[in-house]
């Protein structure tokens, strides 16, 4: 099968079909998304090789369980043993051994075919496209900020233009917060504008009770703290391979909550992309079939460009 | 009266007494603590000059209520306007305007006399002596802690065997946590450990679910973060004039969350006192009269000393 691999220069590779361990089901991918932490990687994070990939929408061609083929399904990406403290205190995503999909120990979506645990696959309902489904997991993710306590109606100010701010600020307006969004890309704004996102061009004051740090930049933590109010609450959701400058005299004397938030639960964002409340599909920028890989992951990474997709099946 | 001044450099200093504003008392100071904070004012945090000093417990010889004259009372430091945004959203102690003692627009304790809002002091009960009762303020800040969501028998590792960790840890430990101490100077470590605080000595393993970071020192939330587990509370309670440098992708990837922790209520704290299960005095270093007071801070800042107390019933 054909499939992209980072080694760490990305470049398509003819690869065997996935071995299917126990409990796994064989997932001919039919879309996958490109994701910030995608470039990190090739940027040097986690020093990764191999196939990469972690957004998808597939359909299910051999599984354990015979009700499973043909099913279309998103995955989760955390795969979990089941049997560490942190399993066992209920925290599976955080599993002390665990694989992630396209990540660590674990090949990714960026290939034709890719073995998947029937225990992280969610079914995608009919009415749900597949340039929509492919949103699951990056939404999902978007949607975890929510379930950190925001109240519906409370400010909350996403700082970041690109593709994970733009999917926080739509996911939170639908859940009811009262979002704004600050960024330094003015055509990117303007569009956000247009899919009914509040900007705020105003210099940095620190009025709300919860700023989301979408920059991917090492400097992001810093800028969002800027607009947080004392006792509010700094939602860190982008990673970046270099470490940040902080002053934490701040974060004490105004006793400020910093939270990291990484993934989110898939039942409310297929919830979402259902209702077509969430215009994931105006967040798209391009489509690149599997061969041109290399030519999206260069145009994933230039300016203006939120969400480049990939499609396999052709 | 006489009195500490930084002007930026500490001296003694002959001042006017006190002017007393409306709802103010007079309040004659009987002892008085030297916190890390202090010291950071000299170093040049705030660009601090006056006279500073927050920890204290004096007599009050002058009062809008008759009823409070002679009794002996300790301040809370944060003086709230009661009218802004934060007052009337419940947060006083973060009032956009506010002062605090000895630290903003509000002389400090470090004088014979100073005057006090009626509305921030408490009444110490009479078995608590003066030189437990100057331990209000660091108690209620330490204690403030366990207010975050600590639940009785869980593990909290305090890092930093200065004054504030070992308050931390025997408040903490008073309220029923499982704590551990980390630190760097063996001869602290040792005394802690007779006083009851079980000190950790191993390299750092990212197991606790609560660290709190009273170092005062800018690698101090690196250090704690090394040793606070997924999904973990990480509470910073040290200031530091530096800033920090901060491995972000650790925070977001586990889901950890950062807490800024300043100051802490009141009533708790004198319970505590009143209990007398923790053992402060153990932790006073040595008393310096007033007019000592320089070589007091210096003592202050010398490596293996706990608590400085400034006396000025001489």
């Amino acid at each position: 099968m054909l499939a992209l691999s980072f080694d760490p220069e990305p470049k398509l590779v003819e690869v065997p079909d996935p071995v299917l361990g126990e409990g796994d089901a064989l997932v001919r991918v039919l879309m996958a998304g490109i994701c910030g932490t995608d470039l990190e990687l090739l940027a040097g994070y986690k020093d990764f090789r191999g196939i990469p990939g972690h957004e998808m929408v597939g359909v299910v061609e051999e599984a354990p369980l015979p009700g499973w083929v043909g099913a279309r399904v998103v995955p989760e990406i955390n795969l979990a043993c089941g049997e560490c403290n942190m399993c066992r205190a209920g925290h599976r995503k955080h599993c002390e051994r665990r694989m992630v999909l396209g990540l660590i120990g674990r090949s990714g979506a960026f290939a034709q075919k890719v073995s998947l645990p029937l225990d992280i696959l969610h079914r995608v309902p009919d009415s749900v496209a597949d340039e929509e489904a492919v949103w699951a997991e990056p939404l999902a993710a978007a949607l975890g900020v929510w379930e950190l306590g925001i109240q519906a109606g409370e400010p909350v100010l996403v700082l970041g233009d690109g593709r994970l701010g733009a999917l926080l600020a739509l996911g939170l307006l639908w859940r009811g917060a009262d979002v704004e969004l600050a960024g330094l890309d003015a055509e990117k704004l303007g569009r956000l504008e247009d899919l009914g996102v509040r900007v705020n061009r105003d210099i940095p004051r620190p009025v709300y009770p919860w700023v989301v740090d979408a920059t991917g930049s090492a400097g992001g933590v810093e800028a969002a703290l800027a607009w947080t109010r004392p006792t509010g609450t700094l939602v860190v959701k982008s990673t970046c391979h270099e470490r940040s400058v902080i002053d934490f005299s701040r974060v004490v004397v105004d006793e400020i909550r910093i939270t990291g938030s990484r993934c989110g639960a898939f039942p409310p964002a297929l919830a979402a992309l259902l209702s077509g409340e969430v215009p994931v599909k105006r967040l798209i920028s391009k489509v690149f079939p599997l061969n041109e890989a290399v030519e999206a992951l260069r145009e994933s990474s230039r300016p203006g460009v939120f969400k480049i997709l990939l499609d396999m099946r052709q």
